[in-house]
């Protein structure tokens, strides 16, 4: 028996206890956006720097101005070096009466046909990925004493919340994170059978909107017909944003927009998605992006503009008849390559300051971005992660675009001058970012397997 | 001495005991709205029956489904009775980070122009003016050990909750309720020097209109630029209801309205009422109604389609990259006379559908509503009370239309057969709904005293 035979046995073996340790780093609400949970966060970076420090790597919590980041080096001589990425923050969980099982006491329970998965806020982004690359180190260690190539692990408590302080850590930590090539583990595979390697993210420029007109709620029977009222105005801009045909109205959004080649878009052609297969499940039936375009266009490689949330005047219970001085909306945009954030900011800003009426005023209190990242498509380990993939699966990794972003992937390439090979076992029907995440079991036990394939693969 | 003006110098030695009273009952926070304040509303009727009855009226707190109602009747053997009307109940006080004191601890404020003001929830609506009556007929019993009339007082828990309760209970002890005439105190003065008697009131219909798209929330990278955002629905919808003249645009809206006589909006325009003098002080300039409509008109006899709250997606802290499953906007419409609440309901609720997009649903969770009422110009004691607070106010009365909405003054004509006389002491600038609400020490003491000349007056 093989090594790898012998490591991919021990997976099998010890999974039950691979359950157990991701259960215990599920526990930990580690919602990163909501600085009521730093503690939380602190918990969670330290949870892992405690597992990883067990398996004898050179494992720290790194302070930053923000969440931790989470280091742990091997040191083993190994001819080749790799830098694994993941983040152990995770997506508030409201609204929180829509979940079947609180989110932060996972448990495995069967699916409608079967499968089982765990099911927990953070199962699939990204605490569940982590650990199949940890796991995958640790069977490695346990039956080879050593690990086919040396090991750098970053794993951020920031990436939900913009990541704002993991570019300036990887620039005063340059030197020690260098390696021969960068493993994300943040994305989704094509669908339960098929693996994917992703190699473009759409980006992502989000801000929040503040339109006032009277100085004070007002009554809506005094002034009720006379007065300006904010959510009305928001509306009417929101309401221009988008054409009858789904193009955005914004001028000068679509500047600098690349179009993907032509073959790569004969290739999407080819995998089939359809309306049914990718609406249905989440109750749709249209999609409402731009006339003539593809599904798997509108959703990685065409820019979109998003209201993620939108509140003003009386939200309790009953009724107030109140008419608001204050409308607030999140806006984000997704970017795809040749969109610079800074542009599209501008660009919306002054879009929504152009549409105000008379009495009333805008402020934008956040406009930070990052750019869509296109990783090279002859990257040497790009074959290599591909065939290990194979092997395991059955069948060819699937070469794609994903329309998430995962900004620290754009930072990889300008710091570290190196691409990344996004690799994840995520499945689009996880619900990350929604009430009951879940992470098939299967997703976990072969994401495990599949590293172990990966790290022997990428020691040649 | 006569006995009036013997009640009068009491009212003024009596004051700071007067306002103490009034500081006990402001300091329960009786939000009727949201069931999380049900003890403090009972609390608050509570309150005012113990007061009551301590004047040697029979004073009872009546059960309903919802919040008690407060009775008290005099049987001194009088000539005339009048029905005195006002409600304990109060608006919820969010945004609470926006009051210059707590909204429960009331207190005497001097405004910018030295004006003395007290401050607190409720202050002006309805606690301040209910107490202005109450305090009337405290210092006539103390002065006479009678009153002039005999009185039948009626403080409801539910007024800014939509009355629900009120009109079954009219309806069961209409034959206790019986007066000569009813008095409601809940509006405003023309200016702080020129009392009011409002003869008109527009109506109410409020609903809670909620817009479905996907079956849940989805991330906006995986599903952005194809997913439909019932934010986005809804604020199309939104924006489709006023037309660029300020018109509303649902089908059959304007139904019925009936056009004040020409000899009446003669009137209003002798007021002279300006943009600048109305929307000045709350940070606006220019009136948002239909184009060729005078401010007076705007508020008080055109009909509006107000959103008073609206909400989808994610609204806390930091941001949240999600495309929300569900959009809600509460709206209210105020209604003048000859609309129909339920034909309004009906017509709001079928442009909502007609504008659906497909793959989204719509529902309607509210839909009350109350026509508007107009009192009989005839009534013989408008005269009898237009003089008494003239005798006090040193001006005569004007006699004007409201834009808000009173739902029982409707009931008061339906079920008892009788008008009543709107008479408050309210300011346009008391913030009522809104917060730092705020009554002038002067409407509480000058109320007080103008209710005393009113019950003489009513004698005869």
């Amino acid at each position: 028996m093989s090594d790898l035979d012998r490591v991919l046995a021990t997976v099998d073996a010890d999974l039950d206890a691979s359950l157990e340790r991701l259960f215990a780093f599920l526990r930990i609400p580690s919602i990163s956006t909501d600085r009521a949970y730093a503690d939380n966060c602190r918990q969670a970076g330290q949870w892992l720097v405690d597992d990883l420090a067990g398996l004898g790597l050179g494992a720290k919590l790194n302070d930053t101005p923000g969440h931790p980041i989470v280091t742990a080096t091997s040191s083993l001589g190994a001819a080749r070096r790799v830098l694994f990425y993941g983040h152990y923050d995770v997506q508030p969980v409201d609204p929180l009466n829509l979940w079947e099982n609180p989110p932060f006491e996972p448990k495995i329970i069967e699916g409608p046909n079967g499968v089982k998965r765990i099911v927990a806020r953070g199962s699939s982004d990204d605490k569940g990925q982590v650990m199949t690359f940890v796991e995958a180190c640790r069977a490695y260690l346990k039956v080879t004493g050593t690990l086919p190539v040396d090991v750098t692990i970053m794993v951020e408590g920031e990436e939900e919340n913009g990541s704002g302080n993991l570019p300036p850590f990887l620039e005063t930590h340059k030197n020690e994170l260098k390696a021969d090539v960068a493993l994300v583990c943040d994305t989704s595979m094509w669908d339960a059978k098929t693996p994917a390697i992703t190699v473009s993210l759409r980006g992502l420029m989000h801000d929040e909107i503040v339109v006032t007109c009277a100085n004070r709620d007002l009554h809506s029977g005094y002034y009720g017909g006379a007065a300006a009222n904010p959510l009305h105005v928001l509306s009417k801009i929101i309401a221009a944003v988008h054409g009858p045909d789904g193009h955005i109205a914004i001028p000068g959004f679509y500047d600098g927009v690349v179009e993907p080649p032509d073959a790569v878009k004969a290739q999407w052609e080819a995998l089939g998605m359809t309306a049914e297969s990718f609406l249905g499940p989440i109750g749709l039936s249209q999609p409402i992006g731009e006339t003539g375009r593809s599904l798997i266009e509108m959703t990685t490689s065409r820019p979109t503009f998003e209201v993620n949330g939108l509140w003003g005047g009386y939200i309790g219970e009953g009724a107030k008849t109140v008419i608001p001085s204050i409308a607030t909306a999140k806006i984000s945009c997704r970017l795809v390559a040749g969109q610079d954030p800074i542009h599209i900011r501008d660009a919306v800003r002054a879009f929504f300051r152009a549409h105000l009426p008379t009495d009333c005023s805008v402020e934008f209190l956040a406009g930070d971005g990052s750019p869509a990242v296109a990783v090279s498509h002859d990257n040497p380990n790009l074959a290599k992660a591909s065939a290990a993939l194979a092997d395991e699966w059955g069948k060819p990794a699937v070469v794609i675009g994903a329309g998430g972003s995962i900004p620290i992937v754009g930072h990889f390439k300008k710091t570290l001058g190196q691409d990344a090979l996004m690799i994840g076992f995520a499945l689009d029907d996880d619900r990350i970012h929604s009430p009951n995440e879940k992470y098939d079991l299967a997703s976990f036990h072969k994401g495990i397997r599949s590293w172990v394939r990966i790290l022997a693969a990428l020691a040649n």
